[in-house]
C-alpha cells in the first residue's frame, strides 16, 4: 500500500471501510525505510517491535495507525535518546515519555523511531543526507525528521525550531514544515535549548496532514479549505531586506506570489522598519543567553566532547549581560505588539523566504537560519510551502507567516492555496 | 556559627577575612536540620556526604559556601527526585543536573538536599509542617523550601510558582519569597506543570540574600539600596477587589502602607477594571489546559495513584477547548500591555495581598493561591515581604509587584524599605 499520495484522512477512511488494516501503513513505512535508510541515514533509533494495534478502528483517534518519527531530543521510554550527542550523553529509555509522545499515542499514532538531530538541536550535524541529493545537507537541526518525511519513510515527523530548525530543513527537503505559535505544544520531555524560542513542530508531505495533526494535538476543529483566497491579504517582503536574495529564492517567491494571486489573494507590499531588521541580532542574543543557562549542566560535564559551534554559543551566551538580554526581550515584546497591529490592520499572512537558497553541498554544515530567526523570536506560526525547485532540481520553499495564535487561519489559507491545480512534480518531491 | 542574622554577604566577608571556613555554614545548617527536621519534615532527601569545598575562598563566586535547598521537582544527578509523588514515580539520580543546580554550584553554593513538593507542584500536600505551628500547613507547592528557610535550616531554598506556590508559602512561613519575571531562570531539568506559567524562584530570611542570589544567577549588577523611597509610587489595591479581605491581611496591608509612606513612598490608589478580575479565571484555564498536556504521560501511567485534585486538574484541562485556551492567552497578552502602560505611567510597584490569611490549620490542604493567580499569569515579578503577624502570632506577608523585567527596580525598592528601622520580632520569624 505504499503510496506517497496517501493522506492521513484517506487512510482513516480506508480503515473505516475495512479496506486497510491498522498496521498497513507501518509495514509500508518499514519497507520504505529498509530501502532508503542506507542512503539517507535519517534515524538514530528505530522501534524494534511491531506495535500492538487494537483490531478495530477507533473513529475518534485522528492519527490511528499513522507512523511518526520523533526528533532525538524528545524523550521516550521504549526508545533510547541521545540528543544528537553521538554518544557522550545518552539514555537507554526515559522514566516517562515526553508529553508529545503520549498525546500522539492517544490519537492512535505509532512511534516509528527517533530521528537524527544536530547536537542539542544546534549546529553540529548528524549523519543524515538530503534525500534529493545525498551529497547535500538536509538542513538542521531537525535533520532526520525532514529527511524521513521527504524520503517517504513516514508521513509525519516531529522536530523543534529555536532559530530555523523546522522551516529550513523543510525547504531543503521539499516538504511542508509547520512551526506553530510558540507554546502550542508542551515542551515537557524535550531538551531545552533556548526556552523562550524552542517550539515543537512537524513535517508532512501533504498540507492536509499538517492540518490533521494540528487538530489531533490541539483538539482544535478540523481545518476546512476556503473556496478561494478572495479577500485574503498577503504581505510580501523578503527578510532581511538589505541582503540580496539568491535567484532560486527570488524565483520561488515570485512563483508563490503568482499562485497566491491566481487563487484570489491580494498582495500587499510591506515596508517593515529597521526595528524589524534588528530582531535577527536580538534573536541571537536571546538564543545564546538562554542556551548558556539551559545547557549549563551539559557544558560543565561534556565541554571537551562538544562540537566547537556549540561551545562557542555557550561561551557567547555566558558573556552576554543581563541588561543586553533584557533589551532583546523588551524589544521582542514591543515588536510582537507592532506585528499584531500589522496583522490586525493590513495583512492576513506574510510571505517570506524560508532559506537563503537550495540545500548547500556537503553534510558538514546545515545551512543558515537567518531567514527564520526574527519570526521565531516573535513566536509567530510559520509554514514552509514546498512550491519550487531551484539549482540542480533541488527544492526551494517559501514560508507563510501569521500572527500569534492565528494558526488555524494560516493553515486554512495554505490549504486553500494548495488545493489549487499545480504541476505535480513541483508539489511533492520524493527522494 | 549558626546565626539566623547571618547574610550571604556577611559570610563571604568572613571567608575573605579568614574568620570562617568554607564548610562552616554547611555544618551549622546540618546541626539545625538535625534539631528541627523531626518536627518540620521539610526534606525529601538530604545530601549524605559532606561537600568538597576548595580550600581558598573564590572571590567571584557570590554564593561560595552557601547551603541551598532544591525543590524535589528539580532534577539532580547525586540526589534522588520524586516530584512529590511519594514514590510512584522516582529517580535515584538524573543523567544531568537541572540547569539551576549547575549554575548554583558554579557560584559556589552547596546543595543541601531536595525539599518536599506537593505532587507535581499541584495541590496534593507532602509531609511538611509549618515551622511556626506544626499543626498548620506551610503552604504549597514549594512547601519544604519555604519551611526549611523559615526554620533556619538553610539560608536559601528554591521553588517554583505556577499559581501561588512561592508567594503563598513565603507568607505562611514568614520569609521572603521571590518569583522573578517569567523566563528569568531556565526551566531545564524542572518538571513542567503549565509551561507558560511555571517560574523558578527562591526563599530567604533576608532581602539582601534574595538580591545576592538574583545577581549570582542572572549576572546582573549587585542591587544597592536607595537613600529612601522618595519619588517611588506604590499602587495600592487588594485582589480581587470584590472579595472581602481577612482582617489579618487588611492589617498587614495597612502596616505595609504605613512603612512605605514612612520610607518616603507615595501611595497611588489603583482602580483596575473588570478585565483584571477576569485574569483569575483565565489563569485557571491556562494552567489546566497546559498541565493536561505537560503531565499527559504521567497521567496515562499513574492516574490511579494520583491525588484526586491532580486528576481533576488534568480532566478539567482535557475538557478545555483550544478556542477557550486561545482566549485566555490573547487576553493575557492584552492585559500584559495594559499593565505595562500602568507601570510606565502611574506606578513603580504595586502592593497586594500575598494570601487570604495566615496558614490554615491542618496539613491536608496547602491554602488558596487566589491572590497570586493573576500576577503569575501576567509573568510579573512578585516578592513576598514577611512584615506582619496575624492570628495566633502566625506570619502574614504582603507582596510587591513590578512590571515584567523590572526585577532590579522591585528588589531595590524592597531593599530600601527593609533597611528602615522596624521591630525585630516582626521582621524575621523563626520556627
Amino acid at each position: 500500500m505504499h503510496d506517497p499520495k496517501m493522506t492521513i484522512n484517506a487512510f482513516q477512511l480506508a480503515l473505516a471501510e475495512g479496506k486497510a488494516e491498522p498496521l498497513d501503513w507501518w509495514h509500508a513505512c518499514t519497507a520504505r525505510i529498509d530501502q532508503r535508510e542506507p542512503d539517507v541515514q535519517a534515524w538514530e533509533a528505530l522501534a524494534v517491535e511491531q506495535p500492538v494495534a487494537p483490531e478495530t478502528y477507533l473513529g475518534d483517534s485522528l492519527l490511528y495507525g499513522v507512523p511518526v518519527g520523533i526528533k532525538d531530543i524528545i524523550e521516550t521510554v521504549n526508545l533510547p535518546t541521545s540528543w544528537g550527542t553521538r554518544g557522550y550523553l545518552s539514555s537507554p529509555g526515559a522514566l516517562v515519555d515526553a508529553a508529545l509522545v503520549t498525546l500522539l499515542k492517544e490519537q492512535g499514532a505509532l512511534i516509528m523511531g527517533k530521528t537524527v538531530s544536530t547536537e542539542f538541536a544546534y549546529f553540529t550535524p548528524g549523519k543524515t543526507r538530503n534525500p534529493h541529493d545525498p551529497s547535500r545537507t538536509p538542513g538542521g537541526s531537525s535533520s532526520g525528521s525532514a529527511a524521513a518525511v521527504a524520503a517517504g519513510m513516514v508521513p509525519i515527523a516531529f522536530g523543534t525550531q529555536t532559530a530555523g530548525s523546522m522551516i529550513r530543513p523543510a525547504s531543503y527537503c521539499g516538504v511542508f514544515g509547520f512551526k506553530p505559535t510558540f507554546d502550542t505544544l508542551s515542551p515537557a520531555g524535550v531538551k531545552p535549548c533556548a526556552t523562550s524560542l524552542d517550539t515543537l513542530g512537524w513535517f508532512a508531505r501533504h498540507i492536509e496532514d499538517i492540518c490533521t495533526t494540528f487538530s489531533a494535538l490541539t483538539r482544535a476543529p478540523l481545518i476546512t479549505s476556503l473556496k478561494n483566497l478572495a479577500g485574503v491579504r498577503v504581505g510580501v517582503r523578503s527578510l532581511p531586506g538589505d541582503i540580496p536574495l539568491d535567484t532560486d529564492v527570488e524565483q520561488a517567491l515570485a512563483h508563490a506570489q503568482e499562485r497566491l494571486v491566481q487563487a484570489g489573494a491580494e498582495l500587499v507590499p510591506l515596508a517593515l522598519d529597521a526595528r524589524f531588521e534588528a530582531l535577527v541580532e536580538h534573536q541571537k542574543v536571546v538564543m545564546a543567553y538562554e542556551a548558556a543557562q539551559s545547557l549549563a549542566s551539559e557544558y560543565s560535564r561534556f565541554a571537551e566532547q562538544m562540537g566547537p559551534k556549540l561551545v562557542e554559543l555557550i561561551k557567547d551566551g555566558k558573556a552576554i549581560s543581563y541588561v543586553r538580554y533584557l533589551e532583546a526581550r523588551r524589544t521582542t515584546n514591543t515588536m510582537q505588539q507592532a506585528m499584531s497591529s500589522l496583522f490586525d490592520e493590513d495583512v492576513d499572512v506574510i510571505l517570506a523566504a524560508s532559506a537563503s537558497g537550495v540545500a548547500p553541498e556537503g553534510i558538514e554544515v546545515t545551512g543558515d537560519p537567518l531567514y527564520c530567526r526574527a519570526w521565531t523570536l516573535l513566536g509567530v506560526p510559520c509554514l514552509n510551502l514546498p512550491l519550487s525547485q531551484g539549482a540542480d532540481g533541488m527544492p526551494v520553499g517559501v514560508q507563510l507567516i501569521a500572527d500569534r495564535w492565528q494558526d488555524q487561519k494560516l493553515l486554512q489559507i495554505a490549504s486553500t492555496l494548495m488545493a489549487k491545480e499545480m504541476p505535480a512534480e513541483a508539489r511533492y518531491c520524493y527522494g
